[in-house]
C-alpha cells in the first residue's frame, strides 16, 4: 500500500483543480464520495469522462457541441444574415431562452482582458471573419459581457467588421426589466442613461 | 443525436449530487471542463473511480482504509489501551497531525442529532462496545465535536461505558492556543470558565 497512490489523497488533489474548489472543499467532497454508494463515484466519474469524450468544437461557429457542424449551425431554418457573438458557450443559452433571436451564432472563447494577457490572438476572431467572407451575412451583433473586458472586446471587433461593410449592433444595456429605479444598481442606471432613446 | 443523452447536461446533473454544489457551480465546472485539455477530465474522474474501489471500511475501527484491518489496526506499536472515538475519518487526521495521542481510534460515522433523525443504532456504537469486550481497553476518549450534537453523543457513550468499569475522557475545550481572550468567541470562553482547571 505504502508504494501505491493513496485515493484519499489522489480525490482530493484532482477535485481541488477545479475553479473554486480548493483544499478544504476537495477534502469535504471526498469524504462525502465516500459515504455514498460506490455507484453515485461510478456515475459522476462516467459523466465527466463521457464529456471530455463527446463534446467537440463546431468548425463553424466555434460552440462547444456533440457534432461538428453543432445543432444550430447545420439548421437551415435559422436566419444565417445575423451572427451574434457571444463571450462563452453558456452565454447562447441565454440569448436562446430569451426567444428572441433566431440568427446565427459565434463564441469567442473569452474577451480580451490585457490584465489576464488575453488579446485578440487568443480569441476566436480569424473564425469570425472567416465567415463574413460569406455575402450573406449584413449584421454582427455584439452580445459581450457589459463590463470593462466585453465593451472593449465589443469595441475592438466593430472596428474591425464595419469597414467590410456589415452592421455592427450591440446588445442594449441598461436597467434589467422588473428592477425598480430605486433598486437599480449604479452602472445600470448610468447605461441607461447614456444610451436613452427617443420616443 | 436527440435519443442519446445529452453529456453537457448529464454532467452538470452529476456534478450538482456534490453537497454543496448547485446547479449554476456545476455548470461553470463543467464548462470550466470543457476548456481543459481531455487528459484533465479523465485525471479527476479516475481519481473519483479509484476513491470508490479502493476504499473499504476497517472492520475494527470503522475508519475508510485501503485496507481491512487499516493502517492503524495493523500498527501494533500503538497503545491498545485508550480508544480515541470520533465523528468522521478526517478528525482521526485532526488527532494525528496534533502528535498528541498514540492509541487506538473509532469512527463513529456522525454524532447522535434528533433533528436529523441520526439516533445511535445509525452509528458506529455497536461496533464500540464490541471493542470493549476486550479487557486490555482501560479507557475511552471522547474526541466527538464541542457542539450540541457532539455533546449529546459524548453524554450518551459516557453513560454506556462507565457502567463497563472503564474510564471515560473527554477532550478539553476552551479558548484556543494563541487566541487573545478580547477575540474569544463566547462559547470557548463560556467551557473555558466551566472547565477551569486547579493550579
Amino acid at each position: 500500500m505504502s508504494s501505491s497512490v493513496d485515493p484519499l489523497r489522489q480525490c482530493i488533489a484532482q477535485l481541488s483543480r477545479f475553479p473554486g474548489i480548493g483544499d478544504r472543499t476537495a477534502a469535504r467532497l471526498t469524504y462525502w464520495l465516500l459515504r455514498q454508494e460506490p455507484a453515485v463515484a461510478d456515475d459522476i466519474a462516467g459523466a465527466i469522462r463521457y464529456l471530455a469524450q463527446s463534446m467537440v468544437r463546431c468548425s463553424i461557429c466555434c460552440d462547444i457541441s456533440t457534432a461538428d457542424p453543432c445543432r444550430r449551425c447545420a439548421d437551415t431554418s435559422r436566419d444565417p444574415s445575423v451572427i451574434c457573438v457571444v463571450e462563452r458557450p453558456q452565454d447562447i443559452v441565454a440569448i436562446e431562452n430569451s426567444g428572441g433571436f433566431r440568427g446565427r451564432f459565434h463564441v469567442l472563447d473569452g474577451a480580451i482582458s490585457p490584465l489576464d494577457g488575453v488579446g485578440p490572438d487568443q480569441l476566436r476572431v480569424q473564425e469570425l471573419l472567416r465567415r463574413l467572407e460569406d455575402d450573406t451575412v449584413t449584421e454582427v451583433l455584439l452580445a459581450t459581457d457589459p463590463d470593462v473586458d466585453g465593451d472593449a472586446t465589443a469595441l475592438y471587433l466593430a472596428r474591425l467588421i464595419k469597414p467590410l461593410g456589415r452592421r455592427v449592433t450591440r446588445l442594449a444595456h441598461g436597467i434589467s426589466v422588473g428592477t425598480e429605479l430605486e433598486f437599480a444598481d449604479r452602472s445600470s442606471v448610468a447605461r441607461a442613461i447614456e444610451h436613452r432613446r427617443e420616443m
